[in-house]
């Protein structure tokens, strides 16, 4: 990473080149781009720069890059970091990249960090990161687009709003705009974000700025309580999306509910899932659990203590046996329904008998309340999920990644479904089988949202082992089309999934997507923003792709398991 | 109105022409639509037809009209109704719009039904009128837009679903699907209609159909459960808009919550507002009240009973001690909050000492439940409330429209404000003080949503008075801007505002609504769908307008009242 300073002494060949644009209109656009954000908010990244650390990692790598890079290590390297201060900055660069034709990958403060080769990555959290309102009376927030979890929940305990509860994801130190820009969840009763936002600023691909709902009012009093203003309701479009970049985003906050309890219930047999999921279904819909509870398999748990090798010397993928063991040891269930309850304990108390009923039908179910902690005790997964249920930013979850290997890479492979005990089982022994062909443990969680049914599975890898990437890769590729032939469709993923997963959504001649594609020629003619983003590609990149090599084309792994020759689970 | 079949009858002069059509263009596009749909299906609308009822009253028109107008009768005159029978019929017939350039108008089963002069209204609800699936498993729903509240309750009762609620806005005749679109709302938990929805069809204006959220999964089972699917999330772009014409849309149901008990507070005073809507705010973001009640005023409750001459020989606006008079014999206060409490009596019983303990603060406050009616006895708001707050259809709020004339007509007036005292006391008197100033009696209610005022205000009038209708007209466009200037937006309006309030919310150059060109002129490039609805105009067709006299022209009302000389309220 060099700064802009530095340009010149860089050669040709070591820049990093998006389609289309020769070395001098990147040069002369990077050049710009610093007369409008200073010299030190560009930063040119070079392929020198792309040598490994000393251990093989490439854990500094800087925010031009896919941290949890599953393909090669330079597929989707940017070519510099622009780091705007405000939302006129923002626009400035957006008209540049315009008359440059440089794609630009805006991110708020993600780990994802790669787009099409040559993006220039315009980093929104770097400064504009302020906390710019809360109502205390509306209990409402305006944010910029870096402010993390944890920034936010600071800022409120240290300005008088203890009052007003946050919504974390299992991970606190990512962006509160971003995640809802990404259709985040959470697990308070306001955990889905997107529902929870209220009003957006939006620089526009040909660098106009526009306010949704109210915020289109001239000194509107009510951009962060009314969502849609008059017209057409366009926020949606702004999710997971190409369309624009946001710099301010308003959200709800919960106040106080008036008291609190987390809970476990624990259920000691792998086939429990069925009427676990069944009972969580009509008690989320019925209103009686009043947020999106875990429903957490013995491997998660397991891993956020500790990483396999200190619960056995396999380097298998773990057999029921193993995994009864282990959930002894950890002592929880196969299966563990991480909740709480939000109100006065008069309340509670209702619901509790309500949930207690329930749940304690199932043979071998038990449940039990976090407990005071003594000094220096073990902190047990119920205590970190307490904090998460309560919206308190924290990183417990980061533990998944040493799974295998420290500093160990993700996968999400994350499928909707309906909120059943046969879709949940089905889903659960279609993710077993293919991990177990391709040699990595089951780690995952079940979640019903307002109706649906949320799998989160957490594929860890080791991405400086090239062919456990590729088996990453290929196994998630596969699971994806499995699902498709279920009606199951992911809700998120990783960008070399994007294609495939739009392509996967085609209903009525790919009507959906056509769709999006008419409104990205329309709003960015010249294919400037975030290109391939959710498989949006722009007409002057369509059909190129991210010239993505298809997994199948890698040798040496599980030849066995092709797209063709799956059968039926 | 005439059957396609007499079309060559009809002379050239007696067709109703839209913008840029020929006679030979209309009676050809018309021939064609009725190849797609049958000729049952389309009625092709004269000018002869226009002639009024013996009583000089037109409540005989069809749909065809705005049959509240406000303006000249024929101001929003269509030139025929088609009645599409299937996805493929609109499909077919938004073809031929293009192929012609033949607006249409589509409506669900909607009263304000012309629009651009001269459009083809497409009655969506004449023949789309089923309901396509109910799952009692995930309680929601798949609709077509002829399906109003009313057959929607019956068929769940009908059909072994009396679980499942559904939530009708105060009148329970209109389209469920059409309501949502228009972003309407209700009264029980589920009472905001989008939020509520999941999962479209659509046609969009280039003839294509496309699916929403998990819909664009080929043999998906979460259509009605997860909104969102993968990419952009569009369905907000079809809400109050021209881009697209909805076909079917998917609704979650409230499950019983094992319990309901409606109440009513009333207050004695004009000057008890403030203190209310502070009150309101509090427990309603802070969860206690789960839906959204309505705080009406005693004129609204009154006209529900009876019209204006049961209770006084007054033709003037009322003054406070006439109110209270009438408030007194109707047994109501000056401000009274209908609301209701969901769930098992223990929790309601929780919930109705916060309520009591609450309102009966105010000096003067009282409440009751509804009692049991002997047979015969008469049926109070409070009775009827308790259906609506039920979510159970009716149609007793039609007395409103009787309140100054029999079959009077109803102007809505809708601004969203912060939900406090001052702005509700500032809007009331606001209104209070313009329709003093037009001859109008305030009848109104405030709403408290999710977090914002809606404040419904409710201007009868007599439509075959064309001087009360100017003055309606006129009072209405001065409340708009004198909004405007204290930053508060109507959330909806009468075709005949929608320019108006369009350009009121014109935050940055008015980029919100240039956004909307934009994509309406990539979506509809031949500018064939509700040309100008919600102030949004094709290319071809922008700058016309409705073609409406400002009111200002009018001869012969208060012209005291201009816009330029309206003092800050």
């Amino acid at each position: 990473m060099t700064s802009i300073g530095s340009l010149s002494s860089i050669s040709d060949q070591d820049l990093i080149l998006p389609p289309d644009v020769t070395v001098d209109g990147l040069r002369a656009a990077l050049v710009e781009m610093s007369e409008i954000v200073g010299s030190n908010n560009v930063k040119v990244y070079t392929k020198a720069t792309m040598k490994p650390d000393k251990d093989g990692q490439y854990f500094n790598l800087p925010k031009e890059h896919d941290l949890f890079y599953v393909l090669e290590k330079d597929e989707f390297l940017a070519s510099a970091v622009v780091s705007p201060g405000s939302v006129e900055e923002v626009s400035g660069i957006v008209k540049l990249a315009n008359k440059y034709l440089v794609p630009l990958w805006p991110c708020s403060m993600g780990r994802n960090l790669g787009g099409l080769r040559g993006s220039v990555v315009v980093d929104m959290g770097a400064r504009m990161n302020k906390v710019l309102n809360v109502s205390e009376r509306d209990c409402t927030c305006l944010l910029e687009p870096g402010v993390s979890y944890f920034e936010l929940y600071d800022y409120l305990q240290k300005n008088g709003h203890e009052n007003l509860w946050i919504d974390s994801p299992d991970l606190g130190g990512g962006s509160v705009v971003g995640n809802a820009l990404d259709r985040g969840a959470g697990y308070t009763p306001y955990g889905e974000h997107f529902s929870m936002h209220c009003g957006m600023e939006v620089v526009l691909p040909n660098g106009k700025v526009m306010r949704t709902g109210m915020g289109a009012l001239p000194d509107s009093n009510t951009w962060q309580t009314f969502q849609y203003g008059f017209g057409p309701y366009p926020d949606g479009l702004f999710t997971q999306s190409n369309f624009g970049i946001v710099t301010k985003m308003g959200f709800w906050l919960m106040p106080d509910p008036g008291g609190y309890q987390a809970y476990l219930f624990s259920f000691q047999n792998d086939s429990d899932l069925p009427a676990i999921v069944e009972y969580v279904r009509q008690l989320r819909i019925g209103m009686v659990i009043q947020n999106a509870p875990t429903i957490r398999n013995t491997l998660i748990d397991a891993a956020v203590y500790a990483p396999k090798s200190e619960y056995t010397n396999s380097k298998e993928v773990l057999g029921d046996a193993e995994i009864d063991l282990i959930a002894k040891k950890i002592g929880v269930g196969r299966w563990n329904i991480y909740g709480a309850m939000y109100g006065p304990k008069p309340m509670r108390d209702l619901q509790w008998e309500a949930l207690k009923a329930t749940f304690m039908q199932i043979p071998g179910a038990s449940y039990e309340f976090p407990q005071p902690r003594a000094e220096g005790a073990k902190q047990t997964v119920l205590h970190m999920r307490e904090e998460t249920l309560k919206g308190i930013p924290n990183t417990y979850e980061l533990g998944w990644l040493d799974w295998t290997c420290p500093r160990g890479s993700l996968l999400g492979f994350s499928p909707i479904s309906p909120a059943t005990g046969v879709d949940a089982n089905k889903q659960y022994q279609m993710v077993r089988k293919r991990f177990l062909e391709f040699g990595f443990d089951y780690i995952g969680t079940f979640v019903v949202g307002w109706r649906e049914l949320h799998h989160i599975v957490c594929l860890t890898f080791d991405k400086t082992n090239p062919d456990e990437r590729r088996r990453a890769h290929r196994c998630i590729e596969l699971l994806i089309d499995d699902a498709a032939k279920e009606g199951y469709g992911e809700y998120r993923t990783h960008l070399c999934f994007m294609d495939q997963i739009a392509s996967v959504y085609n209903w009525g001649d790919g009507s959906s997507l056509k769709f999006n594609e008419q409104l990205k020629d329309s709003l960015d003619p010249n294919g400037i923003l975030a290109p391939g983003k959710s498989g949006v590609w722009p007409a002057r990149l369509r059909g190129r792709g991210f010239e993505i090599k298809r997994s199948t084309e890698y040798e040496g792994i599980a030849k066995s398991a092709s797209t063709k020759n799956t059968p039926r689970l």
